[in-house]
């Protein structure tokens, strides 16, 4: 069998089944893992990136550096969690030079000034092509992560800002389209939303961020919240472009925005969108003018 | 300027010159970070195994699993740690079959279980060639957790077992010399000292794993606590073969024992070999029949 044959969530969801449940911590099936530490609780999650797939030999490297630990810090964000401390692990593809690193250790470490975090080790290796790990490590309150299994029936679905502007500047690079220089930077240098979060922690009932896209994204809290959501169409804040459709912006990845559900009652902050509900049932149904719009598969797939 | 020109320590020194001293963490410079957890501190460690460095493609992917996660538990016990969790970021080669990543896993979770580590998450993606990322994380009482940096003049050297097996093993199966198994299995199959460390718990002031190769990983408890250390020849247990010659051994790497230093009036635990003392100066000296002995460059060296 070949791993296309069960695609990258069905050999997740493989692993999880061969291991154990952990005692004092939560494992597989959130944006982190979540270990006991006191009063405290420890947020921790891995992300890799690839050279060929996530990006290519011609990238800047200052702005690869800045995201990826950007999009770390984000998986941390996704649980309202504040992050802390990082560990990086760079296998050096052949040719690359050492200025390519400096410039990319000054991203990396720029992000982890802005946001606090301190890199505490790592491991340096050659390799064939450049891969990145990041192992991110955030805290949280005891019991205060919120997790993307505990939405309810009822409940608003929100979102701290604008769709699809990250695939917008991926496409408008991917054809060599000049200028949209906005928007290339939302696709190159993503913001994690740590505050926005943070915002949201008294009144949200589950929390991701949106790293696979808008709509992949909705369906994995309604999977692990073992709910439905229904989306409106009219109430989504779509990118202000017209480079994209709104087809694409719904399905392209890494707007890196934070994905809730809150209580329907709850005082939303400035700057969220209420775009849906959280019902009966399963999946996510799309509704434009009042009826349900089929997409055609969205999201990235690894294999 | 080429990474080769500063190799890999010397790419890690400048990556840690340019980090910030962390807030309730100990970073860069020891087998694991360490950051504080109530009553307790984590031991936290990251390592790469890259396709064509680390493995080939040929590689059994049962026994690279268990070393996967075996030399990331024996961070932790380089630091008389317990290792409780670990993530998996795997990044899947081209034309990798299903059932490779089967064997791997079954690998890595029979050594999760033997050593009662759980495995809380990871990545996995697609890549050009196979690279294995684990994140290991260990336990310790607040302020136990023995660090590479507190070697005192006046202490002992000592080893947990045989040296140089690995190498020898390593040797045996790059020129397709039949039989040796047993060393075979050393070097494909690498035993994480965890009871071992323990037993030093109460009179280690110094503790390392051999990884690198014994003269190289004293040179890091040297260097890093400041001290010289000089090691007797004679005392050395070396692996008993001669597949390999003792110069090989002293320099070839992971053989996973713990070496540690200890307080010169301690007791010894059963198992363990003084082979050298700590002294003023810098650097490790090798004495043979009292005479002071070079040894070539010593180690692998990534760039």
């Amino acid at each position: 069998m070949k791993i296309s044959d069960i695609g990258e969530f069905g050999l997740i969801e493989e692993i999880k089944k061969l291991t154990k449940k952990p005692k004092g911590a939560v494992g597989i099936g959130d944006d982190c893992a979540i270990i006991e530490c006191g009063d405290k609780e420890l947020l921790v999650s891995v992300d890799a990136l690839v050279e060929g797939i996530h990006f290519f030999e011609d990238v800047n490297p200052y702005l690869l550096g800045r995201k990826s630990l950007a999009v770390n810090i984000s998986d941390v964000a996704a649980m309202a969690g504040i992050p802390r401390w990082c560990f990086l692990s760079l296998s050096i593809g052949k040719g690359v030079a050492k200025q390519w690193i400096d410039s990319f250790m000054k991203g990396f470490l720029d992000v982890a000034e802005k946001y606090n975090v301190y890199l505490l080790g790592g491991d340096t290796t050659s390799s064939e092509k450049t891969v990145i790990n990041v192992t991110i490590i955030g805290e949280n309150k005891k019991g205060k992560s919120i997790k993307r299994s505990t939405a309810k029936i009822g409940d608003l679905v929100v979102v701290s800002g604008m769709i699809g502007c990250s695939f917008a500047g991926f496409k408008a690079l991917k054809d060599n389209i000049e200028g949209f220089e906005w928007l290339k930077d939302k696709h190159l240098n993503p913001k994690p939303m740590v505050e926005e979060a943070l915002k949201l922690k008294d009144i949200a009932t589950a929390m991701i961020d949106i790293s696979d896209g808008l709509i992949q994204d909705c369906g994995h809290i309604a999977k692990s919240s073992k709910v439905g959501i229904e989306l409106f169409w009219d109430k989504i804040p779509f990118c202000d472009t017209d480079i994209a459709t709104e087809e694409e912006m719904l399905c392209g990845g890494e707007d890196y925005q934070i994905l809730a559900t809150v209580k329907s009652d709850a005082i939303l902050p400035d700057g969220f969108y209420v775009i849906g509900r959280v019902v009966e049932g399963e999946g996510v149904v799309l509704l434009k003018d009042g009826k349900k719009v089929k997409l055609k598969d969205c999201g990235y797939r690894h294999f």
